[in-house]
């Protein structure tokens, strides 16, 4: 059975809505955030000290968006996966990996040096720089949904996944009001889904059963 | 036949890499960098403004990392991709993702704050946060490599490139010397190799070709 370290809503979100829109069993263990410092034996578990880590058998990867990937390669229902021969499979690749490296690192830029550094140490140049950066990204986005409901293969994919848990993030830091139109309703639909709302019921309980205190709150690391 | 835009050693090195790496025909077009100020004319091409920008007939794709997955699993030698029933298709996957999310994006903080920036924006304290926080991920690849030549499944694949590209990008930002002993070797492994060094030769003689100036230096966009 797959096995999932996270933190509520933390990048680890992606794999655990993963998860829940396959339908697949996994075990979900939950941390206090952030694990480098509030859950030292972690650095047992993950040396990185980074969340997700997700164990498969032999198979050991930190990586939110390989994860989705994965996940949907391996396991996954054959529509949240595009294979190398359909014509999506570059837009495919492209979304997937968008969703981190373009638009969720720039977030965390801005959460570092916005809420999560000593005040002395915390930058508002840097924060807004950043916050600039990521809408401005979001350009990209907003021209392929205004003639689609998801990003690539006429279909709900792990790259929407990707894209979504961005967006999540950028809730949380309060850009919700500057998404472009399309981008807004976008999101509106992805957090509509039963899968969405699974994966949210599912920390929330984690959380409880396992006595981490649940933050309320979209929360990822520098 | 595959259109790569690229500026000399930034991001779009990986793409080209892979392709020289595959022996697949390209036509490469050169820019100055960075495009979105110095060739204002390319965001027509790449509303982006960032490098690369790759075409194959109707596929369009503008991340870096998800060009050697694309290239890889589509027209490369089955030596370069590794396949989902592979048991090293996890940790592929990881790689592809660990080489740009979270190996080469901050080091474009670092350069941002300590080279790009006019001088009073220029940041020593956000600077030096990203280079500490780039060469502790280091250590997850010295684990791996110190036990063998190549990222997974006892081979050079598409994520030595994603990884080695960070590590071309950090040899530039005067880090080398402080990569751990395996790490060092790795990309000493990963130079020596024909596909890099037919890839360098590669932009050098398109730069020239085209009249683009060429920087003899990695360059990468914040």
């Amino acid at each position: 059975m797959i096995l999932l370290y996270h933190c509520v809503s933390a990048r680890s979100f992606r794999p655990l809505w993963m998860l829940e829109e396959c339908g697949i069993p996994y075990e979900l263990k939950m941390l206090p955030f952030p694990p480098r410092y509030a859950a030292r034996e972690y650095l047992q578990v993950n040396p990185l000290g980074t969340v997700p880590a997700l164990f498969d058998g032999e198979v050991r990867m930190t990586e939110s968006a390989a994860m989705c990937q994965y996940i949907a390669a391996r396991y996954g229902p054959a529509a949240m996966d595009v294979k190398p021969d359909e014509a999506s499979f570059g837009a495919y690749l492209n979304w997937v990996h968008f969703g981190e490296a373009t638009l969720t690192f720039p977030q965390t830029i801005v959460l570092r040096y916005g809420r999560f550094e000593t005040p002395e140490r915390r930058n508002p140049q840097v924060e807004e720089d950043y916050r600039r950066w990521f809408l401005a990204r979001l350009r990209a986005i907003d021209a392929v949904l205004s003639g689609q409901d998801y990003l690539c293969a006429s279909r709900f994919t792990a790259a929407d996944i990707s894209v979504g848990y961005a967006l999540m993030l950028a809730e949380f830091l309060d850009m919700e009001s500057k998404f472009p139109a399309a981008v807004r309703e976008y999101w509106q639909r992805l957090k509509n889904r039963d899968g969405y709302r699974k994966a949210l019921e599912a920390q929330h309980q984690a959380a409880i059963g396992q006595k981490v205190s649940v933050v309320h709150a979209p929360l990822t690391t520098p």
